[in-house]
């Protein structure tokens, strides 16, 4: 159904996690029924969620305690963790500047180059304590990073970018990473992002990834949407995508997960995000929230800042809990960021979906939380920013 | 009407009392004309309100006067005046912590069990004052404590969880409430909820409710939506509600009612949901804010306080008058939370409806109050937040 | 085209003010060259725009200014006016409270009768200073206190509560008034209102009406919508109750003009209305703002407060500059509220319009103002909100 | 699709740039490929952006770095520059005087008359140091400045009002300047504006058009929409523009350039104009943010200010780095505003789009970021509203 923007001008209405909610149906189950269970690149984890690859969400400690609460997380192989052997100081720095010194801060940081010996270093830490090793890089590293990624033992590689297709023009004399080629090189399964569309997703299936990552432009800490009017509501990227999923299973037989990655902060927006199709999620901000946490407290964008183009931004998050308690609880905070697989399997008895298949076909509505004049009243009490 | 959130994902929308108005039809009413009365149980009252069981909101003081006043309050049994006898240092307790400790302490104040002997109590001591006597439970403890507050003189109970349905699937080894069975062997009426569908509703007056409890995931005080994605705006629940009212009256010739629950705080939302096919109304907030309330100006969430997953927030409401004032005025207070049943009548009389039947048919209109500018600014300028 | 509410309950969508913009055709005007002169009750005005029959907007002194000016203003006969004979005292009073001592005080000041010598003063005052003047009741008072007002020497009445219709139901014993009687008996023209339907307006046209106040629950000092859930968007209802009034030219030959009054604050506001298909405005808050007027930089509701309903909120208006820069200019301010007239005829020039019957047929879009984020922190920092 | 407004008023719904985002195709490209080159009056550029005519925006040095830089600016022939020999206690005195004054201070600035010798001074300061000048001046004063200009060796001239029509009434005795005629004698090319509509931009390219400027309404320094009720949402206004020039090109084989002005902020607002069918864009308050800038951080509208109705305001919008930064980067801040030609390469090669031609073909969606509030807290914090 297309919208007239302007004469010759048509668009189709996107849809956000926000502007939808979930309709419990005829049936409900205790939590402890529910199935959460989940398979990628051949790994089973019981919490389909994974730790975004970012500076201030995953380290080692990070890894491996997310491996061991069920869950997974992602070391960023171009971020600070491989470009200094003591990372320590670096991110007391981070934490410390001001708003306007950051950009510049960061600039510097990763002048830096990454270091080989620390990408072999940060995987075999992680492995030697038994944990599941996922590492990620940009497109023009992936080649030189994943072969020592996989050669240390990493389980599953994930090969992100801001927007990721089959086709990249490069300029003249340059070479383009060919997708298909490299994931049939890699001796390690290669999920792959980031995208919205249909087309997109069947073309890294078909090139051969083992799990797509879905979003662009509806993230806390990314401001794709802002610099470069580039972006899809997450719940209509994740509907679309999902259904090439579910197209390329029909005609290969392989069930290839579905990741929503972005804009997601609370267990509601999770039990969303699946409801729309996803199998599994990507978060960072509710992590840096974590004790444990490299961030101190803060979080800033993924996308390595550029000398020409910063776009991530630093939030201060604050520190809320243990990483056990954000994952598994019990939860000492109720708005929705902490114990975020009780979430998953209160929501799931709730609209008595028993596995994440019945969770995908749950009733959608699309209830906009529009600020009413009232709510806003509500919200700028609760705020302290009335009397 | 299907909107496509994206391939093989469609919803349709749902409104929110928020997103509505009433239009004044051709006849108009002295507000004394108007007619306000119901029934519930097989009690007639005069005012369609009914307040909610939560522990800030209704105690046996409360209880009593709403009762006198001719409306209804419910007394939770699984709630703090249940597990202690002397309430008032626990109230204070909760009233004096800071945001941060209230999820920890409302935990281990529930930590301690419920007492039989209380529920007893609670019961007899507003039947002793003359007054009607609702009590509250979950399913989980509806048998046990459905039996003794029946044979203590309890007139209605409220069989509530945030979510209710005939079909629960319990953990292997455990059973399920069946309702229909709980309904029977009940010697008073039931009062189930809450629900938000239209088969839900017949399924839950088949089995033989006494009156059905509307709303997931709207309310003030309940973070279902933000916690677990769940909830359907408020005035298409009360009208696919009320529908299934309408055929079950038709089949059966029994008229049961629909009670509107959950993110009503004015006197026009109660007349919006009238409006939209509800008998009465359930509300919380406005009556945590009359200075016989227990809550000592503050309002928390229901739902028990679970050790893995805390749903309730408490909000700061304030004391801003006597509980007749609230209810039959005369108002202090200008902002529509002051003499609701004055507010209704004067609603009904604008809008010409002699009787509450006539109040479900006036003319509904989508009028989605959208923050312009302007009205930031203006809303600033009335919270102070602006010079 | 009727929107599903849910399951039985359908309602269409209604427009507001706030949500529409004008577009430019193919030719512009001059300022100069644009023709705003109306009539009303037989009288012509430069200006369309009338002042409300607000204690804190019209006094003698100011319904001679807006007189001299080319507009027109309202004194409230069931107001300050008439209930004191020096009103200074009492104005200083009301200005003085503060917010919760205002309902309480305005309800014991509201306790001092109307006097019928003060009502023939206040006309007489006007009238001996060569001006126009226009006069309010309630239908209660309508009756008695219209006889007097126009043996006074009033020019025009005004008929106003905040909906009227030609079918009143009263308690059993008591009579309605009668509209067309009164019509017909009251030796001048009778303005009549508020409705915002088609039919309404219709009846009241039929009953003798001079002209037709057109809105309910939009205005800032008006809280109807909040309180009683009743109200219609203003587009839409001035656009259905100009329907009425060509269609009763249709058929009468008689041309009857239609006053949208509420929620207005700015020319662009007056514009839109006109656009929409009133032939002229009434306004209250930017009055307010006139150093001549009697509120001392305060606006409340006009509803007379009632000891079980009160409904007027006050708003601290300020105090920005004299009647004249506001109705004439020039203006001191540039937020849309000085020169009310320069910003009607600038607008009818960049729209094309020569007279107010063209400019309400000029190009209206739906182009709601959404708060996106990036508005929000651009107002927030005009706010002075952020840093 | 006609809405319906109330009965006998439809609308079209109009589109925003805030309501739209862009979503990647299949293809992408390395940033360094995507060619950002136009042609204006026979002149090409690298950067599709020009600097508004405003006195906060350009002054001699301005268009010399502009030009210099890739990109072009416009300076004011009715404002401060030509009035004053010596600006700079002029702006000092802008920039000194607190909100209340500004508006009175401006209409006495005015009141100085603009020089013809200082028309032809600015413009050989710019020519002389080898940058290209552009003028602009609205339709009263352009015949006697533009011959000025021109002759002073200008290289395009802007003709820019509010609202330009080929249709202009004019008093009686009066006459409108004939823009088929002003555009035959001018020796250099003339851009004009603003329009918003198809049938204008058609009468405008017909009479003789070097570019067309599209916007009215929605411009943040701008507040025609809230005085006048006057405006269009930018997206479908650039639509409709863009097909009129389309269909003046198939007519006549010329394709001149349209031109976005008004409400654009960050790159993203850059981008998503040129997708939604721009060839360049007009900008005025990220420049005013340059150190060069002559606002010393204040931006304020351009219509002259006029003795009856002021409509500019004036923001403070602070100083954040260079004009180079801004424009060509490296980046120092992370919000959209700096190195804007980044950002759109940097779009153009997430989106796949090789050249303009193409970057006007992306998809669009509808993507309200509607204000939820999840989104109000975060934002909030982010402001440091809340704790």
């Amino acid at each position: 159904m297309d919208i007239q923007i302007g004469r010759g001008k048509t668009a189709r209405r996107a849809y956000g996690i926000d502007e939808i909610a979930l309709v419990p149906g005829n049936i409900t189950l205790d939590p402890n029924v529910a199935d959460t269970y989940w398979e990628i690149g051949g790994i089973q984890r019981e919490i389909p969620i994974i730790a975004s690859a970012m500076d201030g969400v995953v380290d080692v400690e990070m890894a491996v305690r997310l491996s061991e609460l069920g869950a997974l997380g992602v070391i960023n192989l171009d971020g600070i963790q491989t470009r200094y052997a003591d990372t320590a100081p670096i991110l007391d720095k981070i934490a410390s500047v001001g708003v306007t010194e950051f950009v510049g801060l960061m600039q510097q940081l990763y002048a830096e180059p990454v270091k080989p010996e620390l990408i072999q270093k940060r995987i075999r830490e992680i492995k030697d304590r038994g944990a599941i090793a996922c590492a990620s890089s940009t497109p023009a590293n992936a080649e030189k990073y994943g072969e020592i990624a996989a050669a240390a033992g990493c389980d599953i590689f994930f090969l992100q970018s801001t927007v990721v297709s089959t086709t990249h023009i490069a300029p003249e004399g340059l070479q383009s990473l060919n997708l298909e080629e490299f994931c049939r090189k890699m001796p390690i399964p290669v999920v792959m992002g980031n995208c919205v569309t249909y087309e997109v997703t069947l073309q890294l299936l078909n090139a051969g990834a083992a799990g797509i990552l879905v979003g662009i432009g509806p993230g806390a800490a990314c401001t794709s949407r802002g610099v470069l009017g580039v972006g899809l509501p997450q719940a209509t990227a994740i509907a679309d995508c999902a259904a090439a999923r579910n197209d390329f299973f029909k005609q290969t037989g392989k069930y290839v997960p579905i990741i929503a990655d972005g804009g997601l902060i609370t267990g509601g927006d999770i039990c969303k995000s699946i409801a729309c199709g996803a199998d599994g999620v990507m978060i960072g901000s509710p992590f840096a929230r974590a004790k444990e946490a490299p961030g101190r407290g803060f979080h800033w964008g993924m996308a390595t800042p550029s000398p020409v183009l910063p776009r991530g931004t630093r939030i201060r998050v604050g520190t809320t809990g243990s990483i056990e308690q954000i994952l598994r609880g019990p939860a000492g905070l109720d708005d929705g960021t902490h114990n975020l697989l009780g979430a998953l399997k209160t929501s799931m008895g709730t609209l008595g979906a028993k596995t994440l298949k019945e969770m995908q076909q749950v009733e959608v509505v699309v209830a906009p939380s529009l600020l009413t004049e009232g709510k806003v009243y509500q919200k700028a009490q609760q705020l302290g920013m009335g009397k």
